[in-house]
């Protein structure tokens, strides 16, 4: 992996100089983990030609868990800033000392007192905007990557399954939403990708539903959203079941309206295909059926070291997709006061000789009655 | 509440004319909550002399959870966004619109790219710095404020002590923290204020260890650090315990220390105190013992509707402590490889015509043998 980082950096270096600039500085974090394997907050990178600065808080606890650990790395200098002081800061100094000339920042990322506050400290530094350009780096995924994203979605996937196993009705939808995190975390996660959603009953089939002390009641549509993170690569995925034997006519269709939704979707998947195919190929299904509402949403975007990150399977997004891009595919139809469905997979882009999409949350999407 | 909401709009109002800024626009999360009540994710505020405009993510969740909340607030006019869309470039819109001549934004908080977005869409409006003019209001707190913050700190205290009257032999630092979220949400807390930390044994004593697989052992040290959020409002605590019936001598001088060390920093708080006070007393008493390594961090910090606000509490803070401001106090030794002792209250800063300092985290702080 040290091998990648330093790859990984080195494309950046040749991405700066292409556009003059000979240096960057990388603050968000999920670029500097990327780009170092180094993950604790408020790390900051100065990249040169020929340098690579690690500025770290200097109380990072002496055993700290895997997440967070400093990667043995030759071509890192690692440089201690006092944990009150601003690691951007610290860099920006060395960068005028290194005798930096033009220094690409992440714009994005800089709050606007911060980008003032380096360049009042890069003297003689003139600062460029660097953009997404490690976001877009980011958006293929090498296979050291794949393998971590497939980990963590047995994770979710062992979680979710164990679940389904246990008592539901009586429990609150916060309680089953913590009892996902525990578990996750028990096989091997380092914590969950986002806090899960649990709804159930009239809160079901909603994207981002806060769960509340509702108990779970017979009859009820129980959607679930959840994702681990290992080693920093997230995955996300959502299931909708019913509660008791007898699921009513109109929870059928639905579930098998948003699951054919979904297949399509998923179908749509593969290199060289516009970013928007999938969502239209859901969405045309989920308008035959009567539904449009809750799909306001992209279908899907990319994910990785954030939950959220390039690219965007909306309507409107008009790139391509590339092999080894993980995406999620997870349409989704709520009726008010009714509830809903959702149904979510990680999967990573593949073309057809290699099999197609690879799906990476295996958990059945039937309609399972619990 | 919402007279509370609409007088400290109109404080800002005050702040913005004196300044010569027309409107604000607000974009903090924390902010946005402590001007409205109002606290979904992605929310913005434009306050203009004569209008309160809340710009809102379209997609809230119907039945959302009282953390998000919107408030029924005649003064405040809702601007729904689509969900995909930043609703400060929206607002930024209405601000041209409303003729605004100066905006105050908040550049602590917008990103150089978000700020050159709102100011391409604000036509004709100049852009000012508000600097952290809301965060100066929150600082002392109204009693209502203070009423959540006592409910926050029962919770945590309900939690720690259940969780001390259980088996902690043989479990492990997830576990234990895990089981401290769940009981504080059943508790009825928001969540918990910060991920709770529980290092035991060589772990025990720091600031923000993030919990292992390492199980509790007889005659561990065990170091818990926890906080409930209600109703948005933060406390923060850590209690130092030790497993089994007979604690080392050192362990028994070193708990004494710390706690000699952070009674000193408590009884040193009152309105007109300089901030740096509580800190050089507890600081006192640690290098009287022979320990300063771990103090290298403020003694503590403002705590509110963020869990790190002002004011700071550190060595070389130089403004005087107000009554009504709540505090946490939380002195820590951590010997590498041995371990450590932490305990921290939150507390509000009262004359000592009204009792002084108010202990809002009572659990007790003797070194109990569990």
């Amino acid at each position: 992996m040290v091998d990648a980082h330093a790859a990984r950096r080195e494309r950046l270096r040749q991405h700066c100089s292409a556009s003059g600039a000979d240096a960057a500085l990388i603050t968000r974090p999920a670029n500097v983990r990327y780009l170092t394997g180094c993950a604790p907050c408020g790390a900051s990178l100065l990249l040169t030609r020929d340098r690579a600065l690690l500025a770290l808080p200097d109380d990072l606890p002496p055993d700290d868990s895997g997440e967070h650990l400093v990667p043995d790395d030759p071509e890192l200098s690692l440089v201690p800033v006092p944990a009150e002081r601003d690691t951007a800061l610290a860099v920006a100094e060395d960068a005028a000392r290194l005798r930096v000339r033009d220094l690409a920042v992440e714009e994005h990322d800089l709050t606007v007192s911060r980008h003032r506050a380096v360049a009042g400290l890069a003297k003689g530094v003139n600062l460029l905007d660097l953009a997404r350009a490690v976001e877009r780096q980011r958006v293929v995924k090498d296979e050291h990557e794949i393998a971590d994203l497939r980990i963590a979605a047995e994770i979710a996937d062992q979680a979710l399954g164990e679940l389904l196993e246990s008592i539901l009705v009586g429990r609150t939808e916060r309680h089953l939403a913590m009892e996902l995190e525990r578990r996750m975390i028990d096989h091997g996660a380092d914590r969950a990708a986002f806090p899960v959603s649990v709804g159930t009953g009239s809160h079901s089939g909603q994207e981002a539903h806060l769960p509340t002390d509702r108990r779970v009641e017979e009859g009820d549509f129980l959607t679930v959203v959840l994702g681990a993170q290992y080693r920093g690569y997230r995955i996300s995925t959502a299931r909708t079941f019913v509660i008791g034997a007898a699921p009513a006519p109109w929870q059928v269709e639905l579930h098998r309206l948003v699951f054919r939704a979904q297949r399509a979707g998923r179908e749509a998947l593969g290199p060289g295909v516009p970013e928007h195919a999938p969502d239209l190929a859901a969405r045309e299904i989920l308008r035959t059926g009567g539904h449009v509402g809750s799909t306001a949403h992209p279908l899907g975007h990319g994910i990785g070291l954030e939950i959220r990150e390039a690219p965007r399977l909306g309507p409107s997004d008009m790139g391509k997709l590339d092999n080894r891009v993980p995406v999620t595919v997870g349409p989704g139809v709520h009726i008010p006061g009714k509830g809903g469905v959702r149904i979510e997979d990680t999967l990573v882009v593949r073309p057809l000789e290699e099999g197609g999409p690879e799906l990476l949350t295996i958990t059945t999407k039937e309609l399972l009655a619990l």
